[in-house]
């Protein structure tokens, strides 16, 4: 695949994205203000680290560049894109800025200025409302005259841009999809690999799993991925958020390596996860665990629709794990029971909020998955923007209300053999009766099992934009 | 290359740094306090960014994750080492922390330290003198009790580590070495693989260089870049930090591709930069151009040694770069007038401070090279860390004192046809009647040639790290 093609032939419509988020504001005269992401550079050193825009001005703008504001008047669905004024000296370094006219027809934008002439711009607007985000890294200052102090309103837009963010447009759409399906090109290209090298007996560092999935990606325009790799061989893959990927993966009939990896296209993300063998066979007991993964995860994708609610669905999760793991004999006792104590939490802890003696009280589940879109974990809509105001915890919004046509959600359970988990859990006086450690030992040398979709909601189903197998047998025939 | 191959057996010895800091510094009483890195989020996102430690605390600890601290009593050269406590909660996310046995013998410490102990830790102390570093992200009130406020020494510490950093030791020569050559590699490969697309009509795009660049070195364990890489062709060859590294490369028979990239391992860096011809063959033109740049750069590398000053090698690049300049006729007139008046940089605008009218009055020209280290542009030492205070702008260290063994720098002379800067000479009228402007035009389509090596000074001379070819038969050889 040429690192050119471009996905689709529609261009990012951000003024179709400006018209959504002005529909969620409260008032529709003033102005939106933001301002994009400037470059920095490590510690006290030059050493400039690598640029990525801030989410919500590559949403309002499309611009992918450092040091760009913008400026949309709402009465007259004006919109500025301010640049920065670089002097000729530093062209020298970083070259010559593109005409204005190419900017304007690229960005679909009404008028550019430069940064300079910013805050005399502003003065003159006078606009009665400012509506702009709280992000920690911009500096109002230097560019909002301070006699408009009063008027800047750091809450609507956040919320309003957040609930359009969260069902995308046929463009976002296609930049999803292509990244995905690039993603899921490195996720075969990685599979295959392996099994090449045991077959030749050759030794695997993660370090070089990781190395080819971001080539692979960034040979087909790639270049960022939409998060740090995870790439957990044996134990580690029962560590959720394991990102070292240092070691020699071991060579173990029962060792799973497991690579939850999506890249970056345009700023929309992606996010997959597979887990194969090392031996290129599962073992016995790998292959049970995986097919209890996989079989939650069918029930989802065959049920999922607008209409439906995520909780609906990882609660169906949790049932098919503990029905499973009862089955199978690690887990003892009355179903209902054992998923009203959390106790299935030892083996399936995704999501921060939970009924689990660990977590305290019952507050939300979420584990099962997230909404992608310019963000890996993505917006949750205007009503999350006011409940989850960081955003630095993992986003909830998928419990609120139901799905909805154009949504692009990941499906992710998982099952982990985690031995601080599995301590925490068995050596309680209170829960121990639940487990049976013998059972669970046989099982605990696999480490961990996640399988993870990236899809998107159409009128009566999904389009699952992940294409690499997930079959036992598929994947085995692809070690081969 | 196995990933796992350690460049050398020889370890990393932190405590010989922290012997070397300590030895620079005005009193050998109180203590070295200092602050490692820790992890970010992009924006108000829960996106992790790639962590990568600060230098200086690399140089004293050695330690490459996120979240640590040091402390080291003067007196008796014990040095404590202090952990981030990690809860059982999020040692499901991020895996468990290893022993402290391990860490002690792995750094060479003396004592293991949980963060959550050190405020208390240090009022037991009661150091007389806490040295410090001033870096912006460190935010010491959490740490340093209140009552210690005034002992607080944040100037010291710098200059003392700076010196220390200049010139290094063996283990360090060694990672060095070895990130140079997995780079080296990584520019043979590419250069190669442009030949062997050339010579099969398909398109090559910057991106999937740089995408393969990044593999070569993160296959061999250089999981990191030391700076964001360089793919330049056609025109973008002449701006000197053009690193957006999206355009098809040109097919044209002038055209050249410059790539200025090296990986990084454990920290310790490298800086490469190979120009090399799009159609395998060099023009006529840029065979001109290429040949004067490596000669320049012969004429440095044969002269380096112990006691040479840097900028007596800078002034023998200017004085052949002009020497040649004028007699292919680009420049006219005297060469010395030339090189007084900075006429030359308008093809050879390397370094900040200079001479030319654009640029104000003389300060220091140092274009020619810098120092490698822990930092791409790596620290200048005890006087240029008085005088470079931030270090971000380009260290100019080469120039205030003579060459020593051990010293690992770069040797990198240029030529660029930038339309910005020949316009901004040729169009002043002061300095036309230096150039002749047909002569230019026959050359700007080169776009530009900039041939670097990183070297180290030995008793008598150098041993170049830098194994890529680059005579113009060898580099056409390599593409067919």
């Amino acid at each position: 695949m040429s690192s050119r093609a471009f996905p689709s032939k529609e261009k990012i419509n951000t003024r179709k994205h400006y018209l959504k988020v002005k529909n969620n504001l409260p008032a529709k005269n003033g102005i939106i203000y933001h301002r994009g992401g400037i470059t920095h550079t490590r510690d006290d050193t030059d050493v400039e680290l690598d640029f990525r825009q801030e989410s919500n001005f590559s949403y309002l703008s499309g611009v992918e560049a450092a040091g760009y504001h913008i400026v949309i008047v709402l009465e007259s669905d004006t919109i500025y894109l301010i640049r920065p004024d670089t002097p000729k000296a530093e062209q020298l370094w970083k070259g010559i800025p593109e005409p204005d006219a190419i900017l304007m027809e690229r960005y679909n934008v009404d008028h550019i200025l430069l940064d300079t002439q910013l805050k005399e711009f502003l003065k003159h607007l006078e606009p009665k409302v400012i509506f702009t985000l709280d992000i920690t890294s911009i500096d109002y200052n230097n560019y909002i005259p301070n006699e408009f102090e009063k008027r800047i309103d750091r809450e609507h837009l956040k919320a309003a841009i957040h609930e359009a963010r969260l069902t995308k447009f046929s463009w976002e759409i296609s930049l999803l999809r292509y990244a995905t399906h690039i993603s899921s090109h490195a996720h075969i290209n990685l599979i295959s690999h392996c099994g090449e090298k045991y077959r030749h007996g050759q030794e695997i560092n993660e370090a070089e799993l990781e190395a080819r999935f971001r080539w692979i990606c960034g040979k087909n325009g790639l270049s960022r991925q939409c998060y740090i790799p995870i790439i957990a061989s044996g134990p580690r893959a029962a560590v959720l958020h394991y990102t070292n990927n240092d070691k020699i993966i071991p060579n173990d009939q029962h060792a799973l390596v497991l690579v939850d990896a999506g890249g970056e296209y345009r700023c929309y993300g992606s996010d997959v996860t597979r887990t194969f063998p090392v031996s290129t066979k599962f073992s016995k007991e790998a292959k049970t665990i995986y097919n209890i993964v996989l079989k939650a995860q069918n029930a989802v994708l065959a049920r999922l629709k607008p209409g439906v609610f995520w909780k609906d669905m990882h609660d169906l999760v949790v049932r098919i794990l503990c029905h499973e793991l009862v089955k199978i004999g690690i887990l003892i006792g009355d179903e209902k029971e054992l998923i009203q104590l959390g106790v299935y939490r030892a083996f399936y802890f995704h999501g921060k909020y939970t009924n689990s003696y660990l977590e305290g009280s019952f507050k939300l589940v979420m584990g099962t998955g997230h909404s992608v879109g310019l963000d890996c974990h993505d917006v949750g809509g205007k009503e999350i923007s006011i409940l989850d105001t960081t955003r630095k915890g993992f986003p909830l919004h998928l419990l609120l209300k139901p799905l909805d046509k154009d949504m692009v959600i990941t499906v992710e359970p998982g099952l982990y053999f985690n031995d601080v988990s599995i301590d925490l859990w068995t050596k309680n006086s209170d829960y121990r009766q639940y487990f049976d450690v013998d059972k669970i030992n046989q099982y605990r040398v696999i480490g961990g099992v996640r399988i993870e979709d990236t899809v998107l909601i159409t009128c009566n189903g999904i389009e699952n934009f992940t294409v690499v197998p997930k079959e036992v047998q598929d994947i085995e025939a692809l070690m081969q």
